[in-house]
């Protein structure tokens, strides 16, 4: 948008965009904290790392608040599978480095 | 997980990662409703859908966020790039319908 002006409306609603991005990462950082422990208390209980019944009910839950809320759900589900596959990747460090 | 007991703990742990989940989704719902308004803005004032320059800054101050909660860096700025891409195809449906 060079040289282009931008309109003030559309600064305040960039200004509204970069709180919610702001909230999303610290969402994240509590959601990857969460996931710390249960990696723990898996390891600590000799569980497996992956529960894919779990992960399967998940994305059926984010795909039904998706279609609640008008989101691309397969944007979003895809965004949580990324995610868990991150998830599941830390529990095995965690079990390996146990 | 199947035939193995859950400890109390991680179901305790769980639900707060579900609830962690629905607000991410919620915050989602609000990104793209703001997005939404930033298209019909830019369609309204003819500016052009996509601002390298804020999507370039933007990653930055992701990234920034990330290092301060210890968040892998590379996984989110890929989430949020793919997030500015579905806007930037939102931008362009409203362009192309009015």
């Amino acid at each position: 948008m060079t040289g282009e002006s931008i309109p003030p409306q559309l600064l305040e609603v960039r200004d509204k965009i970069d709180e919610v991005d702001r909230q999303l990462v610290l969402l994240l950082a509590e959601r990857f904290s969460l996931t710390r422990q249960v990696g723990q208390l898996k390891a600590d209980g000799n569980l497996t790392a992956v529960d894919p019944g779990r992960e399967a009910r998940k994305l059926d839950v984010i795909n039904a608040l998706c279609q609640e809320h008008g989101l691309n759900a397969e944007l979003v589900t895809d965004i949580f599978s990324q995610i868990m596959a991150e998830v599941v990747l830390n529990h095995r460090r965690i079990q390996n480095a146990d």
